[in-house]
């Protein structure tokens, strides 16, 4: 597997455009990604029970849809909480890129982000559309812009794309996402588009989608907040030429393995730039019973305020990081733990045994002074493992949140 | 029933005193509770895997204790993760007020809140404990002395007192507790002291506690964060001279009434002043299927970063109340919600159906700026209620949990 540039464009046969449509004040706010033949499409959804109507109609799309050609976006409105007028719109959405690209609506997929509760302005948004097909590129770039278009809070637009072989020909898989507030996904995040050019078959596209979001964007959390919108969908059209996967081979492993890495790349860069963040907290569970226990004492760290803050302030002060754990549900014996916090600054070994060892609060507080910090909680109990990633909890995150809308 | 003057003095027998006795830099940081008689004990904790050593000790004095008489506390140090050491010390703890005031051991409470990981120093608390049981009075003075010694980020004293009559006989219950951060209690919150002369059964007293804190200290949140150490300890030690309640008559729901009452007071105290907080925050849900489910909806909105940090900035943003009722994991139908705002300024209606209303928001940042501010969500689908209280999310509280140690 090779890291590669670019993010949707990168996939043999995919377009995409980001513009400015006219439903924020002045950045860009609608995107496009079209595949020029028809893709196997699939997605995972929010579990949140309030679901925006561009994500009831994926979920139905995703059942009943042999082929996706089309992904469309906008930010600044998410059409959540926004009725039968809501459906409406998200469906005049689909159908003008349909008619503008001359394929079925059915396979026209819609995303939003933004607002809850406001209408979508459908003048500006129409005219969106015709901006984004006469744009359209498979440029590296125009993956970048639309990338850039779908961003709210965001601070960078979030690309990755890796290249890999399937039985003598050369795959891409490549994707974009965006967060960064009310972040806690629950099934996938808001919002991700993945494209390759592999052949697979639909089943094992979906089936390695949802395994896959177990592993990267459900361990993320900005803020607990698992959103009305979140949505990761993904498309292979088939264009590198493989034969098609059809079966849990070694190839549909290798597939799991790049799009891993281009989730969990994506995961982590929306954990960074988390509302307010300064820096990216990991949290890795190792010597647990089961990767289901790993992974909510993993997931309980990094979403503690109390931790989250406690990292703001370069504080060692792990009590709060054994407390996250104790309340996560899982069952494990804290008279068992082992501590350790790493950065690029060194590694510290702050527990042993559940009770404190005697280490330099001055080295503490320079490990975690870096950019990346991360946390090593080892439970002597089993063999599973499990790594989580969030941000800490600052300033900034209570100004972007107390005025959101103004 | 009447609200009287006091906390845990009010109540007939009832002795406190809270000083200074070292622990912490400057202010007091401990506190004595004692019954000149032998009282019925009940106790409810935290449900946290990680548990402190005087909340193992509680525990097991609740099972197997047939009389509690003194409840001892210190502020500074939590004495959680500290291992064996810790146990040891907290027995050490409880000795030593058994032997002052000639008392047996097993009736002896322990309660600790602090930074968690350190070590009690126990020459401070042994010369804590001395001074205390000199300082032992039963002036309501006294009890306020006790609730501010076990106060950690608190900015003020949490009592409450009332007096009912129970067959002819005045009966008095008091209480004191302390917040304010790692508020999320799960069973119970850390740390709560209630007194009362009645004479009731130590089974009923305890069933009673267990499903008061359901309706009032589990129904608080200030940062999600479950402690290690939440302890309610209730006291009752007869000297009111009625007929001991051993069975769920009248007397004894008078008796819930009043210990309802002045736990949601403390409960509401805590929540108010939680680390950085500016505002109470009420959320009411009306018209639920079951309790169970009301109660999960309310609980979700005011623990709610986003939520929290709207009503901070006084924004309107309902849109993130309809979506933490749709993360809580109650099954409710989103598009039936009528949503409220209410406060000394003004209530309006936000959302019908599911869907913003034509509202003023004006007059919406203008209810929203009140010190206490109310949200009502009226689910149409049955008659079952539940109201949860917690507070806003300001820089404060970043501020205070950024390096809560130095």
């Amino acid at each position: 597997m090779n890291i590669i540039k670019g993010g949707v464009t990168a996939a043999k046969g995919f377009y995409a455009a980001g513009v400015y449509a006219g439903i924020k004040k002045k950045r860009k706010d609608m995107a496009l990604v079209y595949s020029r033949v028809p893709a196997r499409g699939a997605g995972t959804f929010t579990t949140n029970v309030v679901k925006a109507a561009p994500v009831k109609w994926d979920i139905k799309l995703t059942k009943e849809s042999e082929y996706i050609q089309a992904v469309v976006l906008n930010s600044g409105v998410a059409n959540a909480c926004t009725g039968n007028q809501g459906e409406i719109n998200n469906q005049l959405m689909a159908e003008a890129v349909a008619q503008a690209l001359n394929i079925p609506i059915t396979s026209v997929y819609t995303a939003s982000t933004g607002v809850i509760g406001k209408q979508l302005p459908m003048d500006a948004i129409r005219n969106g559309i015709k901006l984004l097909v006469r744009s359209l590129s498979d440029d590296i770039e125009a993956g970048t812009l639309a990338a850039e278009a779908i961003m709210t809070t965001d601070t960078y637009a979030k690309e990755c794309a890796v290249s890999f072989t399937v039985g003598g020909r050369e795959v891409v898989l490549g994707g974009m996402a965006k967060g960064s507030g009310m972040i806690h996904p629950n099934m996938a995040t808001m919002l991700g588009v993945i494209t390759t050019d592999l052949a697979i078959s639909k089943e094992l596209l979906q089936e390695a989608l949802s395994a896959d979001v177990k592993k990267s964007f459900n361990m993320i959390s900005v803020d607990r907040d698992t959103s009305t919108n979140d949505s990761l969908l993904i498309l292979a059209n088939g264009l590198a030429g493989n034969e098609e996967i059809n079966e849990k081979n070694e190839d549909y492993y290798k597939f799991c393995e790049a799009l891993n890495y281009v989730t969990t790349q994506l995961a982590k860069m929306m954990a960074a730039d988390g509302e307010g963040a300064s820096k990216l907290l990991e949290a890795t569970i190792v010597g647990a019973k089961t990767e289901e226990e790993a992974a909510l004492l993993a997931k309980s760290i990094i979403s503690s305020n109390l931790v989250k803050s406690a990292v703001f302030g370069s504080d060692a002060n792990w009590g709060r990081i054994l407390c996250a754990m104790g309340y996560s549900g899982a069952d494990f014996d804290p008279d068992k733990v082992d501590l350790y916090i790493e950065s690029s600054e060194g590694k510290l070994k702050l527990v042993e045994g559940g009770v404190a060892c005697d280490y330099s609060e001055e080295l503490a507080t320079k490990i975690l002074s870096a950019k990346e910090v991360r946390a090593v909680a080892d439970l002597k109990s089993g063999s599973a493992t499990a790594t989580a990633w969030g941000c800490d909890l600052t300033y900034d995150y209570v100004k972007i949140n107390a005025d959101y809308r103004s």
